[in-house]
């Protein structure tokens, strides 16, 4: 999925001028959103891992660079030049997990002109999209705590790598786990699942469809219960439960996926615990946000756990985020892009966190990385000379420090509803040199 | 991107029961949409050939089945069965670049049980994204007439598969090309792309940009000249232009990508023809969506060609399909499910089309595979135990295709705004179906 030619088209025009030209300056980029969506209160730094595994094994293949010389586009010295082309440029950014607001970088990547040119839509293309689904799950886990909370999503991601990718950004942001299997088997992800609507289906019988399941997954058995009829299924079920818990084999939960879940897991409970299965969950699923969760939650539905798919993994109210990767500056100059509505503040930057007495979130500061205390600030470096550092932490060490953050956010930004913007101030420093580079480009 | 693992665990623990069971009769499942999306008069069949490719490469890696054998979740015997799983069966489609409305399948699968559940969640996940995106830019197409029109979503596509899918399903709903050089690299699709804000940056004056660009891409430049001032660039353009054209390098056309893109086209446009390059064309970018295009053309502006990404790749307004892919038939025997609000129709079905003395199309009906005439209807057998009948045609003849059935649509269902839904009427036989289904399958 990290082929080099997953780039636009415009990245290898503007390369081959680069070539020409012999422009091989220290270029410095920054990754930001510009506005936040609507309906979010914060976003959440995700996807690093996947940005610094791209940089480390970018290369063109033979079978690439024969098609860039053919396509009768480029001079062969320029594709020739590509075969010897490897990310050695320093990247710094945000621990993954952490909450950050608009304006503030969360990546910032310094290399020669060209390589820190090439990697733009690439890294856009990994980081909005888990600080987006990150972002949403985040929402859904502050909105049902103490509830477990499986991702569903994959059947209706946007393709495999949005599939697997909002696997790995909602468990980060604190979901239990999710039902993708290669996410499991890749990042070590809980997994949760059990049965189809096609597998009752498949079935004369549903009773005869969840005896042959419980025996057949004798220690976790959820049965999906509302094929035909949900209140039915429930009562039906308590003779059977009885019967294989004589065999030692255990119904853990139900699942119900359709309907007015709130009335029908209050029926369900009811059915369960007067048939004498009290320990029997229920489990619900189907067209589930952090509104409907909040809502169920709220209502005091008798509901264990939620499977929430296809809104959190298109972020369905939020799909975009307006963000961008810009050049802050080059060969040794701060430079910025004064576009109406999209203007940049140049220069490489530092956040500066401010954390009150209670613990929480006070405030940020936007300013020159010159300007920051030695060893402060969000961003710091992960990768030089086009090595990591460090490995990138386990994705359950992030989790937690992705946990331990959601509790320092502000209670209003935790919340579901519109809060007044986080504060985040930008620094002196940063507004004098705005000014200086404005005096010092042309476009003559 | 199409590992066997790529799929929700439930299938795998639905598996291990149909093995335990020995339940390997045939089934039939299909995919279709359940409700048209608001914002949307038709659907645009698309993503056949990558699901295809999917059950012709089926089959579990050792690494996988050493996984699925360690996670504690299923039978070692289960788990060897699995090495010798291909998909063996039958699919029978609509071709890509076909119209269709809700209810109608526009695939369908037979084969054992065990293999036709499995492929569940990746087929939606490649079908849904494709169908989407297709029939979003149809509506950019059809608001544009004429114009030339470019995928630029790569970048906020939701991963790497859905900015290769969306370039794939945009060209084939009648886009003429994209930025993304894989996808032009994978199914020859024309890219277009120049030049980023972050070029112009690189240099100290933006005319020094323009010109070294020229100079290295002397047969098609377009220049880019919203960074600092865009009507300021297009009067200093006229010099340059005039000199380069002495030596036999064309400017053909500028972009402009931010602010009021209407009237800065109207004042480029001006300055270009007063400057003696009327044949310098504008090219317009920057959060279009049908929506935008038309009122851009409606309005009159004089701009040759469009950028379309974001709001196109993402289906913004649109994000997910109430698709599903379900259980007709299995064993010999019709099958539904009966879920509260999500019931389907039973057994194998055609769709049947009519057209109208106008040559455009009157209404389908959705009725029995068995009840359709021999040889007709829109599903058509494209695979045979498990291998393609014939190879899936080139995505130029697609997209021929699709052009040809945007034309044949009724003109209330070409334009933007909600139309009375398409008449699908379900025949008699299929009624009488479901009937007789509902009396014979049991919850008990």
């Amino acid at each position: 999925m990290n082929s080099a030619l997953l780039t636009d088209l415009y990245q290898l025009t503007m390369l081959q001028v680069y070539h020409d030209r012999g422009m091989n300056g220290t270029a410095v980029f920054e990754f930001f959103v510009r506005k936040m969506p609507e309906h979010r209160n914060f976003l959440l730094a995700a996807g690093l891992e996947q940005v610094l595994d791209y940089l480390e094994t970018l290369r063109f293949t033979e079978q690439e660079l024969d098609w860039l010389a053919g396509c009768g586009r480029f001079g062969r010295g320029f594709v020739d030049s590509l075969a010897a082309l490897r990310f050695t440029g320093d990247v710094a950014a945000m621990a993954e997990g952490t909450p950050f607001f608009p304006d503030e970088p969360i990546l910032r990547v310094a290399a020669p002109l060209p390589q820190a040119q090439l990697v733009e839509t690439r890294i856009i293309n990994l980081l909005q999209f888990q600080v987006m689904v990150a972002a949403k799950a985040a929402r859904v886990r502050l909105a049902a705590p103490g509830k477990l909370l499986v991702d569903f999503g994959l059947r209706r991601a946007h393709g495999a790598e949005a599939g697997l990718h909002s696997a790995r950004a909602s468990y980060l942001a604190g979901f239990d786990g999710s039902s993708n299997v290669q996410a499991g088997m890749l990042w070590d992800i809980p997994l949760y699942g059990t049965m189809a609507h096609s597998y009752i289906q498949a079935h004369d019988s549903e009773m005869q469809a969840f005896e042959d399941f419980a025996r057949s997954h004798p220690k976790a058995t959820t049965l999906l219960i509302d094929t035909y009829d949900t209140e039915g299924a429930a009562r039906r079920l308590a003779p059977l439960a009885r019967r294989l818990a004589g065999e030692g084999i255990a119904v853990n939960a139900v699942r119900i996926d359709s309907g007015d879940l709130a009335a029908h897991a209050r029926n369900v409970r009811q059915i369960l615990d007067t048939d004498g299965l009290p320990g029997v969950k229920v489990f619900a699923s189907g067209n589930l946000d952090e509104y409907r969760v909040r809502d169920l939650v709220a209502g005091g539905a008798p509901i264990e756990g939620f499977g929430v798919g296809t809104r959190m993994n298109t972020s369905a109210d939020a799909p975009y985020l307006d963000c961008a990767y810009k050049l802050q500056e080059y060969a040794g100059l701060p430079r910025r892009k004064r576009s109406e509505g999209k203007a940049t503040w140049p220069g490489r930057k530092q956040v500066l966190r401010s954390v009150g007495q209670d613990g929480r979130l006070a405030g940020d500061l936007l300013t020159s990385a010159d300007a920051a205390p030695a060893g402060e600030g969000l961003l710091r470096e992960v990768m030089r000379g086009g090595n990591r550092l460090v490995p990138s932490p386990p994705l359950q060490e992030v989790r937690r420090h992705a946990l331990a953050e959601l509790a320092r956010l502000p209670d209003a930004l935790r919340g579901l509803a519109a809060a007044p913007a986080y504060p985040v101030t930008v620094a002196e420093p940063l507004r004098a040199l705005a000014r200086e580079v404005d005096g010092r480009t042309s476009p003559d």
